[in-house]
């Protein structure tokens, strides 16, 4: 799997960890606590796995700085998981593709292909579009007209991006993705709908990552953009003309409708909802499931809910709702007291 | 970007309007009223952007009757927003694709293709199928055997559609979608399940539009139907045996279970939840991430929640839910008051 | 449509039922009760149906054993449902495709491709990879390097298979789903995200059927997991990790976050979503567009709410929130009671 052994040393040097222990050890392979073998690193944070760091047959274990582990080879850092994370990427480095255009790829005669690019097969690239060097772009994507990607990305296999879309440098688009296609929008006639006019664009951001058979909306005017950084999951729904700041994280199948603002270094749940026109400001985050309504102001802070609210008074609310047959029940017995007293106070009157 | 320039006076004689200023003025381009700039034409409706329409840099802008714009070009009309989507279908026509079968493409031999049809690379079009004079068929569609696909539409990159599926004439397929695949149905062995037969087809009428990588299965038995001028967003499903009614518009992400009927002109947000055999009647509105609960009978109104309920009776007792702790506090003080009588009684009584 | 004419008595004796009437009737097809005519064979169970089977022009119904149908010529099984779906995977069976690699495909030297396969126009079959019999690889599915799949599989065009995922025997991949893409995991920097490593696998067992555009995500470290037998609809998002037992059902627009387990026979409605780290107990049913919370144990049992409750508790609170206005007002008319007895008691102690 690795192409890349290192030695503790080498890896503890580059992400500013102490050895503790033999710095000459191989290391070839991340990997979990659990199935860690020979060869491998692996992380703890927790404390609650210290006790199974202790047993790990990792070669290496990297662990938060000061920790009670026991392991024989240790690299001891402020943040492990990151650590961990920034390892990977050099023993497991994206997948090198040699440079090549396949022969059965349809490449438009004026399009710019750079150097070190991979086009694989059955792939299109339309007229007037860029491609920058070291772009892999994988079997069976479709690449429009006037279309730019930048340097460095990965476009996986069946992508689809329409005519005019802009793609950033060191961009991912997961399988499936479509990228541009016309945004929803209709206008009622007396007897039919007319398509409002779908003629914007699509700006993707350097460092973005988009999951499976997720769809960017072209702009109905102006452009829809996903900013650099943001990382969205598998099916989710930009929207026309929606702004997505920077380092904005989106889980799964979340759905934003048309002119939605989403700040920097939001976080949204999977399957949310957004209304359109929203506005949500730089920090809120917003749990699974949650339902915003169109034109709301969200405010940082975490939110729950449909529609949603702030997440202390939503968990408030749903205890009051698991209160309700009590409620019930005390409100009956009050009802039968307040009789009571009233039939006293009427005999005592007569 | 618009290959169509038009003076100010055919465009207003196109929609219907009275111009007011030179109507000689050329017009090349539709814009929103902020980005407007020379040789664009806008429009406003609601008077809280009468301001805006003041200062727009647009050549013209296209206003209700009567309105209190200064502009010093405009368009009166009835309704600003549909003669706006009029005259873009006018200055920004679809994009026209010369005639071309490309040379990738595998048509099947005995396949009917009409003229003026545009099939793009790696297409297959299988065996008995039909193809209507002037569609585009984009890269990498897969058409199956013995489809029909009307005149005028535009099936967009990586769409497959199964065996047997008929779609009409001006239809839009977006990127990725599938029309035909097996509806979800299994019945329950013993010891595993045994898939209920998906032998059905698929009905697509006229004017219908379909979203990026929206699903619209076969039926079980006999077919599923989109009716005419309907308009489904991205990611939607489409269950076997639907019956989804003229002009019906749906927003992304809904999923609608098998053999559920929604009639004519009825209207759904995204992300809602249709249970199997419900009837949506005509005119019904439901709104976004509502749940609606199998078999039920949906009369004309607007509808929210899970599972749904009439609009004003969903929203009260939301605010009947927000008031819950307010009402919890007032229980408790007249629990207290009560216990307070009932000490005076009987303390009167002794 | 079939290619398969049997006799009633060869139908009754394939799924072990009894004839009444005449059994060297001949049957082509499956139908509806409703839409059923010579040559077709239907079933009914549900009593309320049994006017329409006295009805239909089917020339055979399947009835429940005993069961009061005046059809002419009729089987009776005990399981009517089950016995259709026999009779129609003996009457509609599978579309079997000649043998054939389509010229187009671009099949990796070192493939190993066994006897009997379909491979269709624009496939891609990467290094290494494995292709078991009677196999159907649609056109433009692209099979990735070190992919293994089994023998009797559907994969529908324009699936994708990533580098390193196992694929069982007698699976059906519906059009466009996306297996083994990245899992969704970052770890967050100073100023950026750095990707979790996603470098484990897939592993999809016997039998399986994933609806069109599902997409299943490879492991971080390790393998997910859809167990033999199961099935899942369309644009069910699977996460990294999770482990899917046996017969699971899993109904359309579901999501399923990272490390999540399902044990056998579990069924999930539609738009259900499933936090990360979460357990589910064999036999637990939950219901459509309910929310489970991460790190949730889900004992059997029918589930439904968002969180989770058991249904007749979520259907409780559901029924005292719709008498919450009456509570109200219950509340109010109590306040004025107590007011009124509270004045009695202070003027009769004046």
């Amino acid at each position: 799997m690795s192409p890349n052994t290192k030695t503790v040393s080498e890896l503890a040097a580059h992400i500013g960890g102490r050895v503790l222990g033999d710095g000459g050890v191989s290391i070839l392979r991340v990997a979990g606590l659990d199935s860690a073998s020979e060869g491998d690193i692996t992380y703890v944070e927790d404390e609650k796995f210290f006790e199974a760091a202790n047993e790990t047959k990792a070669s290496c274990v990297i662990t938060p700085a000061g920790a009670d582990v026991k392991a024989p080879c240790r690299i001891d850092v402020k943040n492990p998981k990151l650590a961990f994370a920034l390892i990977a990427e050099v023993l497991h480095p994206r997948k090198q593709r040699a440079s090549e255009i396949h022969h059965t790829a349809i490449i438009a005669g004026d399009a710019q292909i750079a150097a070190d690019v991979f086009i694989g097969a059955f792939v299109c690239v339309g007229e007037n579009s860029v491609v920058g060097e070291r772009t892999q772009i994988r079997a069976g994507a479709k690449i429009g007209d006037h279309v730019k990607v930048g340097h460095d990305c990965v476009i996986h296999p069946n992508v689809f991006l329409e005519d005019g879309v802009t793609v950033g440098n060191n961009v991912i688009l997961h399988a499936g993705v479509v990228i541009g296609a016309d945004g929803f929008g209709y206008v009622r006639g007396e007897m039919s709908y007319h398509k409002f006019p779908q003629i914007g664009t699509v700006i993707i951001e350097d460092d973005v990552e988009l999951g499976a058979n997720t769809c960017v909306d072209r702009a109905a005017l102006g452009r829809t953009r996903i900013g650099r950084g943001t990382k969205i999951d598998n099916m989710v729904h930009v929207g026309h003309n929606c702004d997505i700041g920077e380092r904005v994280v989106i889980a799964a199948q979340t759905g934003i409708s048309g002119s939605v603002v989403i700040e920097d270094d939001c976080v949204s749940g999977g399957q949310v909802g957004f209304g359109d026109h929203i506005r949500v400001q730089s920090g809120a985050v917003i749990g699974s499931k949650a339902g915003v309504l169109p034109g709301k102001i969200v405010r940082p802070g975490v939110w729950w809910g449909i529609p949603i609210q702030p997440l202390d008074e939503y968990k408030r609310l749903n205890a009051h709702i698991s209160r309700l047959p009590h409620v019930r029940r005390e409100l009956k017995e009050l009802i039968e007291r307040v009789k009571m007293l009233e039939n006293e106070s009427r005999s005592s009157e007569e």
